[in-house]
């Protein structure tokens, strides 16, 4: 076999690139001229995609339909709204292009973040951590009132992949009863998965909805005026998905109402929010930048992810995360 | 067998004294002329001790010394600082009464308000929370970058007990080595316990230091300067146990060096702390009003600890939390 070419559009920092160099020699790696702004941008033109064998990173629909040797796309997000589509799908699968995400090197991050999320809301922490008082003053008493646990109630995941699998892993010591919906259920040890004809009942009886849903024509405002309104009241609403999937005025109607007890988002639409919009001014409502992926050095991580399955790939084997 | 006394300080709202009444029937609840007035306070002078077979509360140790039918004190909190003396402990052993404390009613919502704080720390929340800014934005990437996972990371939990066995459990899916310190170390598993003598080194281990040891004469300043500086740079230090373990000055000390990343406080000495106090004012202090026991309807499940007993108290089995 001659050597393999591998474009990436990521900005990895000089040791970063000669480790992967190295570690794929005699393979060659061709960095981008113009590599991608951050970890959550899209790709500019790249006219190395024409030409490599494997593209590592967020490249453009356009240059890939241009590549004549391409073998593998590995997108380096987790999210691959670009990619979703029949017409990309078609394209790749009848050239034999394998396709993969990065879903496992953000699931850890992506899955304690929410948990972040779950705990301080039971545990009550942004009005705790703000609060300074004495133990007998009637706010004190109010605080601790509020407070409770999270073992024993129930979480409805939305949208059910790697994150929602590690996320239930980790809930597992709390015995909270968890139920998970994805458009095509199918049996997994230790989920109980709710199909659509199911969601409804379901939203009623979860104490803290979760929703990790990607950005598709299909879930784009998934939760609506009428979803919101079915959830528990005093339940709690999460998103570390993507923003289009909620309706914002919806939620913030049943925030302000007080049928929800909290809203805690890592994504919007558009993010940030603008200023003024409702759902900076409301108390309940805790947002995150886009943070729940993040780990410190991400691209490293991602750099492993790459090596892990390019050593699958030179031998023929599966790989994980593989979309296509 | 004559029907037992229970007197009991608790201010119990009237359904629920309804509800102990009717549950330990034929036996006699007789409530306190004067109630606590709050799950942390200490209990006023109680005449009803003197002719009590059972005490559930906080009875002073002068009226206990004054009562002559008494079997059980079950004491309505976790830490028990008054009655923590070798006279005191003497005294009822002489006597054949037993002492319980509540430790199984606050252990759950005491591990999950540390838990809590971990996931805060790792994905930092506090500073996540208030920022509004894009994804291109050099202080996102930034924030992204400081943000971590806890798999992996180690724990060094100081005062093992009830809250510390819970707080193992919990963290087991995140794969956290767990070191535990207490004065007689003696076997269990899943737990990796550190005496005295490995205290020093087991400090430079840990990349989150939590505190839960009790108040006593022993434990006042346990973690002073010289202990703070033997802390691994970067780790983060906890503390849900009392604030006279800690030596303030020297946490505010290392906290503003950069020494340690971050400190996060559910006790403090006094509570609240003064205006104007070094750890109001350091960033990286962050400070819950002693609310890490607060869970709802506290003096339900009080309640509901004390019938459990109460049940084995009438069989002559062992009571659950007894420390005497």
């Amino acid at each position: 076999m001659s050597p393999l070419k591998i474009a990436t559009d990521l900005p990895l920092r000089p040791e970063l690139l000669a480790k992967l160099q190295d570690a794929v020699y005699p393979h060659q790696v061709t960095p981008a001229a113009k590599p991608l702004s951050s970890v959550l941008a899209s790709g500019a033109a790249n006219p190395l995609v024409k030409e490599a064998d494997i593209v590592f990173g967020q490249p453009s629909v356009e240059d890939i339909q241009q590549a004549t040797r391409l073998k593998w796309i590995a997108i380096s997000s987790a999210g691959y709204t670009r990619y979703d589509t029949p017409e990309f799908k078609t394209w790749v699968q009848t050239r034999g292009i394998q396709v993969t995400n990065s879903s496992h090197v953000f699931a850890e991050p992506c899955a304690e973040h929410v948990f972040a999320f779950l705990l301080a809301q039971a545990r009550q922490l942004p009005r705790a951590l703000s609060l300074r008082c004495a133990n007998t003053a009637p706010e004190w008493a109010g605080l601790r009132e509020r407070s409770f646990c999270l073992e024993g109630q129930r979480v409805l995941i939305l949208g059910y992949g790697t994150i929602g699998k590690r996320l239930i892993e980790l809930l597992a010591p709390l015995r909270m009863p968890v139920e998970a919906f994805r458009r095509s259920p199918r049996p997994e040890s230790g989920v109980s998965f709710v199909g659509p004809g199911e969601l409804e009942e379901a939203l009623g009886r979860a104490d803290h909805v979760i929703n990790i849903l990607p950005d598709s024509p299909e879930t784009r405002s998934f939760m609506n005026h009428h979803r919101f309104g079915l959830m528990k009241p005093g339940a709690s609403f999460y998103n570390i998905g993507r923003g289009t999937t909620v309706d914002q005025e919806a939620l913030a109607t049943f925030l302000k109402s007080g049928h929800l007890a909290s809203a805690w988002l890592d994504v919007t639409e558009p993010e940030p929010l603008p200023e003024g919009h409702p759902l900076w001014t409301i108390p309940e409502c805790h947002i995150t930048p886009h943070t729940a992926g993040g780990h410190g050095d991400e691209y490293g991580t991602l750099v492993n992810h790459f090596l892990r399955n390019f050593a699958a790939f030179l031998k023929n084997q599966p790989l994980q995360d593989r979309i296509y």
